[in-house]
């Protein structure tokens, strides 16, 4: 537990020197990432909650921190005695927007540094407080933890940033640019600005390593209908880089001056405007809804920003053949990486008897990774868990303060890397002994569903939202659920999460119907707290399904699964599984042997392992 | 096909005298209603087209006329030469409100009678306007139809009104409207306007006939903290009504004086406000998000009204049990009805070789409806089609100009009734001879949708948008769909058709979970143009269910079906059943079979059909 009197004292002063009574500090960088790099944790730093999700609210005589299911238990461990914990999504607790507004009833201000929250979180935000009897909400352009953090606050990466050439991206920048002009030119358009790190790295094919498990790098870039401009730290750019952007038609500027060119870059078609005699002429500037407050007040707020679901969002999730191939290929040698470590891991548990901690299964894992071609990194923290640590959805095991694995209790292991052709995200639930009945059953009911939303086929239009119920219907018919999402998106050499498609129960996945080249996660799940967790995760990509009729001649769509790793036989209750279900198992398992058994050739530990676990079911 | 051409003349006319460039004539009376009296028949008087859904937009020189998929090929036979048909839903066809919008660029101003337009979809399509460069919707007071319709346009009806006495209702109008001031109570509410004419017949429970088949009548009522109001014609009213009210502490006020008395209620109230000191202590007014422009005017618009759905209609959608009892009952009666119709229509075109058709057997129908207890009248125009005919969605046979019943193809039959007790709406379709193997897959998949959706379990919270697909998942596994959703909300003798909730993939079915006591329809078909059409519909009450475990301390729910009608033994696929779908099939069948045979004692003709078609399959 931090203690975080100090650091809160001092925040407090500097907001009574600005007048600000009531203090927002998001978890999120200025370009709303899920993965931050360390300068950027500054919920953390004020707050000691190391979860990767959450809001703080400060007031001059309180604080709270605001975060979700997944991290009550973390955070109530780690808050001191300042705090209050709002859990989010429970009956009766206030979310954090509720609760900033109500501190701020009688008047008082509300501040947040307005390149840490979109524009209509902001928007949303200030209307809350004035609906409170608030003052409204302040933007401001310094941010008053990095003050509070000025010494021991680490510097922003600047790491190298290399070429993802056009075999492996599969679509050249120049086409991409195009497109997105194209996009832009329907409603002339003057200029996107893209803020997402994943959408920069997609559209100039490049990647770097600023943030970690996410190949991205710390940039904006602004493109209008003749010009491509990145904003970017310049020694970060190899040579090959610079050629690259060059060929591409893309001018480098320097990070910083990113919201003083798009300042000019509006009072100069503010100016244009003016002199637009229908005014019909000039559309609004668009950026994502996912850009910031400061960015939407750069380019002169409503009256001349449009926000909208970024282009090159919805562009970046449709993957190219290119693409497509290399997550088939990085997908079969990630599983025989997975494959390898599962029987080594039973092996030295079983056969051995060594004692095996999370962190050192962790680690092995990733070294057999890496022996892989094409390998960069891991794309997530390996979850690894046994027993009782299994149910906690996002465990991450400490290095030397983590369980041994016990072979008599279930083990999950969630894990992924980033690969040159792809990135990979897999969850397998094994068992080195007897399982328990409700072990078992709860296994089996977690398969079904996984099966039931792979073997899917729906009309072209159907949305992530409208087959969530597939995946968890039964174990809803035995009273049983998860309390997380199915699925997300998955970048191709990107972020392991990636928007604007996903499978679950959130309003978001009504509205952007899956497409074929989207490649999603398919992840149902079954916890126990304190007793054991069962997660099974596939990637799947959206395809064209063959179908005997095609109904109002809209295409119908299914799913393509990339995973090659086996599921795990002395988990699966047979009886519960249905002729269909036992057909579908046996033709996956036979495709990963196939796939997989040439990677271990003279392995015989290895090659048995597989074999067993991928033997026929009657 | 009408000439509409000096119905038109007329009306532009009146358009000119008032300077109105487009004038837009909706569907829906000033309640919303989906089903209208003749004297609201606006929309049908000035286009000539008689389907129930569709918005007419005239411009000085253009009509245009919007309805969606079920009407296309009637709008295009009714519609004269005046008219274009905007297929709505249809890509690159502008919606009514885009077309609106686009004729009145350049200045041009748009009007609408604003008691037929909800306040939100009024401001909605303002916003349009201007975006298009037109002048804005002008709210008018007048309807310019009505002028033009003066000399033979029915009077409003004002039938008898009766009283559902609380053995029937389950819950007392004093109760009623004490729960409904404990939710306006929390709002600070100075008043609830209630515009719709089902919610007014429930919260006071009083039964009409103003609408062809749904039992309400002409009126709106006030809530206040203090004082109950009905606006209704007093001729309307017997004794027991006019007592009924009063010991009910109900205000009876003329159905006219309704919009005046809003306008005093807002200047009184408004007064009030600027005498609270610190303005917070009396909420908005609030109305439906279905009540009118004009009531939303007459409140004084935004500033002092707010929009929501109707507690009212959220109320009214969880049945008591004394309502939930009423629809098992009238279910029972009613099934018998189909059951001994079916019987006698096999016997009279098989045995007997009569040719009866699509008019003659929903006309025997109602014959046998009537005879039963409690029964009102029916609950909308019964669909009765053969072969070609049932591939018509809302197929509505003309009596001496409708097809006789073909033995050799399908018979699709969608009925209901009013019931003191209850209101029905089934779906049944049958073949009288040998199916062809196609109609008995597609019979099949439409079946085992309607059982997966059935017999579905799911957590408190679900929606009715996240359980479509279980009652489509079949067809598309086929390539197959259907273009209407799969449930919509039933009243309890009240209207067939009712909000908020319902099950199918329009998004509005995301917002209102299902919860214990809900009515519902289950209805999956197959429609193939020109060939043959299949719909199975149960009604469905909402239920907790009885499941092994209980994640999270949260209810799981399911349904309980109260339809009594067997399914047709011949067009049931049986090799495309697995077992769960059979065991329910054949419980079900022995349940009808049960609940209704003793409706036919001594009729053998009726027994006989009603055993062979509940008989147990393998």
């Amino acid at each position: 537990m931090a203690n975080t009197t100090s650091r809160l004292e001092k925040l407090r002063g500097l907001m009574k020197e600005r007048k600000v009574d009531v203090y927002i500090i998001p978890s999120e960088d200025s370009h709303s990432s899920e993965y931050i790099a360390s300068c950027d944790a500054r919920r953390e730093f004020i707050s000691g909650f190391t979860g990767s999700a959450g809001c703080s609210v400060i007031t001059l005589d309180s604080a709270a921190l605001a975060t979700d299911g997944r991290y009550f238990n973390q955070a109530a461990k780690q808050l001191d005695s300042n705090w209050t914990l709002l859990k989010q999504g429970l009956q009766d607790v206030p979310t954090w927007q509720e609760w900033a507004a109500s501190c701020a009833s009688g008047g008082k201000s509300v501040a947040v540094d307005s390149s840490l929250l979109p524009g209509s979180a902001a928007k949303k935000l200030n209307d809350q407080v004035h609906k409170a009897g608030g003052a409204g909400l302040v933007p401001l352009d310094e941010n008053l933890v990095d003050i509070v953090w000025s010494t021991d606050r680490p510097a922003r990466p600047r790491q190298p940033v290399t070429v993802l050439t056009d075999d492996l991206a599969g679509k050249s920048v120049t086409k991409k640019i195009m497109e997105l002009r194209q996009e832009l030119c329907k409603k002339n358009c003057p200029g996107f600005f893209v803020s997402m790190l994943d959408e920069v790295a997609w559209l100039f094919n490049l990647r770097g390593s600023d943030i970690p498990y996410n190949p991205v790098f710390f940039s904006y870039a602004t493109i209008t209908p003749t010009e491509a401009i990145l904003y970017i730290d310049e020694s970060q750019l190899t040579d090959a880089c610079t050629a690259h952007l060059q060929a591409n038609k893309v001018k480098v500027k320097p990070y910083e001056t990113f919201f003083s060119d798009a300042r000019q870059l509006h009072s100069e078609v503010a100016g244009k405007r003016q002199g637009d005699s229908d005014g019909m002429g000039i559309g609004k500037f668009l950026i994502s809804n996912k850009a910031s407050w400061a960015l939407n007040r750069a380019l002169g707020g409503e009256g001349s920003v449009e926000e909208m679901r970024s282009p090159v969002g919805d562009a970046k999730a449709i993957k190219n053949e290119t693409e497509m191939n290399g997550m088939r290929s990085c997908h079969v040698r990630d599983g025989a990486a997975l494959i390898e470590f599962f029987a080594w891991l039973e092996n030295q548990l079983i056969e051995r008897k060594t004692i095996i901690d999370e962190v050192q299964a962790a680690d092995k894992l990733e070294e057999i990774r890496s022996k892989h071609d094409r390998f960069v990194g891991l794309s997530f923290t390996t979850i690894s868990s046994t027993g009782p640590n299994a149910a906690i959805i996002h465990y991450g095991p400490e290095k030397g303060n983590c369980a041994a694995i016990d072979p008599a209790s279930v083990y999950l292991c969630d894990s992924g890397a980033q690969y040159l052709d792809g990135t990979t995200d897999t969850t397998r639930t094994l068992h080195f002994g007897s399982p328990r009945a409700a072990e078992k059953k709860a296994y089996t009911l977690v398969l079904k569903g996984l099966i039931g939303l792979e073997t899917a086929i729906f009309p072209k239009g159907t949305t992530g939202f409208a087959l969530d119920c597939l995946a968890r219907q039964h174990l809803w018919k035995n009273g049983l659920d998860y309390r997380h999402g199915t699925g997300h998106g998955v970048g191709s050499y990107l972020n392991v999460h990636e928007g604007p498609i996903g499978i679950g129960t959130r309003v978001q996945y009504t509205e952007v119907p899956l497409a074929p080249g989207n490649v999603l996660s398919n992840e149902p799940g079954y916890y126990e707290d304190g007793n054991f967790g069962i997660r099974i995760e596939n990637i799947m990509m959206v395809k064209e399904a063959q179908t005997e009729h095609c109904f109002g001649d809209k295409p119908f769509l299914g799913f393509e699964h990339v995973t090659m790793v086996p599921y795990c036989q002395s988990l699966i209750e047979v009886s519960l599984l249905d002729k269909n279900e036992k057909d579908w198992l046996n033709a996956s398992n036979a495709e990963i042997l196939e796939k997989t058994k040439d990677f271990f050739e003279g392995d015989e530990l290895t090659t048995a392992w597989l074999k067993r676990e991928t033997q026929k079911i009657e």
